[in-house]
């Protein structure tokens, strides 16, 4: 793929500068340029810098707050409603998730229902940051739709991912982030790319039916959930799909189900607005209310070794532990760089063009 | 099949009768009678009084205290761990569950994890509680191993199921319940009794090979998560599963894993004790904490409507809205009545003959 590598602090350095173009504070840029950083760390290339060129877009045309005043719009000790006013999602939602975690250090438990915000990255960054302070950590989001309810015919959700973290004791964390998608939207990208098919069961077409074409997909079918059939549990992952919806978008009093606006400027803008921006839901726990934090942490190590042992099945080398492919992944790069295709560099460089931030092929 | 169909009260006063027969009080017989008898109601039949049997022989032979010290072990304001003292889950979750339902009404948001415990009766019970207060409600239960993770040869972990329900306006609620594996295991037992083949993807024979013979999963094979294969999502169901036992039984000190206890008599005991008894996991939330709670309830009914009227895919009446095949089964069972099989009422016939309680066929 020709792939270039790049370090990871020269790509947060230039995604930093970037956002301050746009007025930005530096803590603010400097934050959201950690998200996108963490996930191309991670792996999951599509939500990284690869996204930095759709941000500058939205921030050009205004279409994103660079100064949101967000605030707490309503609370009690363990919960609260955040408004994010049309800030970035990658501000509005690290300043969400500290509250979260901030009630949950004084209370047991803290949960955020956030609206009037943006695309907030990897959702699996926001639990990240509760294991730095020895939490359960949670995230979800809304987004827009692209994924049809089981025995629909047509986009009604997005691939509203959950996250969730927990720490280990010498072991690394156990660390969840999944789409409640049958596969992320990246997959199918990859298959148009190089013009393969999909397995069955991925997506549909415009009538609602069963194909292997990709471009059946963005031609006016959608993405299936999570089972994709009703014979294989298709309503269990439309069930956690809505499950996401309602407590980022409803409970929040964001826009929920096909009426969430499009992270991209190229997407269809939803006929009808029933609330404020997308929706996003944290939940912090601190282990300590429950039981003795290092006994939590050392049964969490056993209960990864354990799981390590188990009997692989044929042609595998056996179960790996939720986390393990991203945190592979952060140790390469993290030494190595970050491998960007040209697109992507591309992309970046369009930016440097037009606004005087240097970029430079390493 | 020559179902009898019997009255919802008719079985729950029973129900309530056995469970006196062993000392329980009249309180926790009635409740925990009721948690079986709303299982009946919503069609779950293989968690209704056909499961009452193996309840009669877990306390017949001491293995279940009808007498439990139910007590908070630790608690911030919004968290608590519950030790069950080994008493019938039927009763341990509601009381737990109650925990949670308050803290969220004086904190906006109420967890409780609970240990030593055993089987709770359908998930969803409990959030249809939280609806009765206008709260959201979660619950989670991990259970004896059945399912493997994805890639994995053995059985590690229960069908550890979801549930969680948000409460209508004028609309009926939205009762998601759902069990972490590609399909409960009820369905793999009608397709034993009934000796047909299983669709690849539900189950595993003892060497961890796709099979389409329910009977290779009995004899040491397993259940597959939901996703079933790597790709159509099987890390998915294996991180949710994974996700539920964490909760429900690390973080209160329970059996995680595979040493989970079994709920029956004639099922494998563990070779390993890591905590105590099986675990639960409630929660709560309240609505006002974060919005107008009849904004919220009206948001949900247009969320319903708006997901009734999604284009339906070819061969089908459109989406369902998740809870709506049991509320179906309830409006129809509690006029109708509950049909119940042979096998059925001549296990509560022998409790019958066994205890001195009267049983009647209709």
């Amino acid at each position: 793929m020709n792939d270039q590598l790049f370090s990871a602090d020269y790509l947060k350095n230039f995604t930093s500068e970037v956002f301050r173009h746009f007025g930005i504070n530096k803590t603010d840029a400097e934050q959201a340029a950690d998200v996108l950083s963490r996930s191309d760390l991670r792996g999951i290339d599509s939500h990284g810098v690869a996204r930095l060129h759709t941000y500058f877009e939205m921030l050009e045309l205004g279409r994103i707050n660079p100064k949101p005043d967000i605030k707490i719009l309503r609370e009690k000790s363990s919960v609260a409603t955040v408004d994010g006013d049309n800030g970035l999602g990658l501000v509005v939602g690290p300043w969400a998730n500290g509250i979260a975690m901030d009630k949950a250090e004084k209370h047991g438990s803290g949960w955020v229902s956030v609206r009037n915000t943006n695309h907030f990255g990897i959702a699996g960054y926001y639990p990240l940051k509760a294991l730095e302070r020895d939490l359960i950590g949670w995230a979800m989001t809304n987004a827009t739709k692209l994924v049809a309810p089981l025995w629909g015919a047509e986009r009604m959700l997005g691939t509203n991912p959950i996250a969730i973290a927990f720490p280990g004791y010498q072991e690394p964390p156990i660390v969840i982030d999944m789409a409640t998608s049958a596969v992320a939207y990246g997959k199918i990208e990859i298959a148009l790319r190089k013009k393969e098919k999909v397995p069955i069961g991925w997506v549909v077409d415009r009538a609602g039916r069963d194909t292997a074409n990709p471009q059946d997909m963005i031609e006016g079918g959608a993405q299936l959930p999570l089972g994709s059939n009703r014979e294989m549990g298709g309503h269990k992952g439309y069930a956690l799909a809505s499950m996401v919806d309602i407590l980022c978008s409803v409970l929040s009093g964001a826009n929920w189900g096909p009426f969430a606006p499009p992270f991209a400027l190229r997407q269809e803008i939803p006929t009808r607005s029933v609330g404020k921006g997308i929706g996003h839901f944290f939940g912090a726990l601190q282990i300590d209310g429950f039981i003795d934090k290092e006994e939590f942490k050392k049964q969490i190590d056993e209960w990864i070794r354990v799981f390590r042992k188990t009997k692989p099945a044929p042609g595998t080398n056996g179960p790996l532990i939720p986390g393990d492919p991203e945190r592979a992944a952060e140790a390469i790069r993290s030494k190595e760089g970050i491998p960007l295709l040209k697109p992507v560099i591309d992309d970046l460089l369009d930016i440097s063009a037009k606004t005087g931030i240097p970029f430079k092929n390493p």
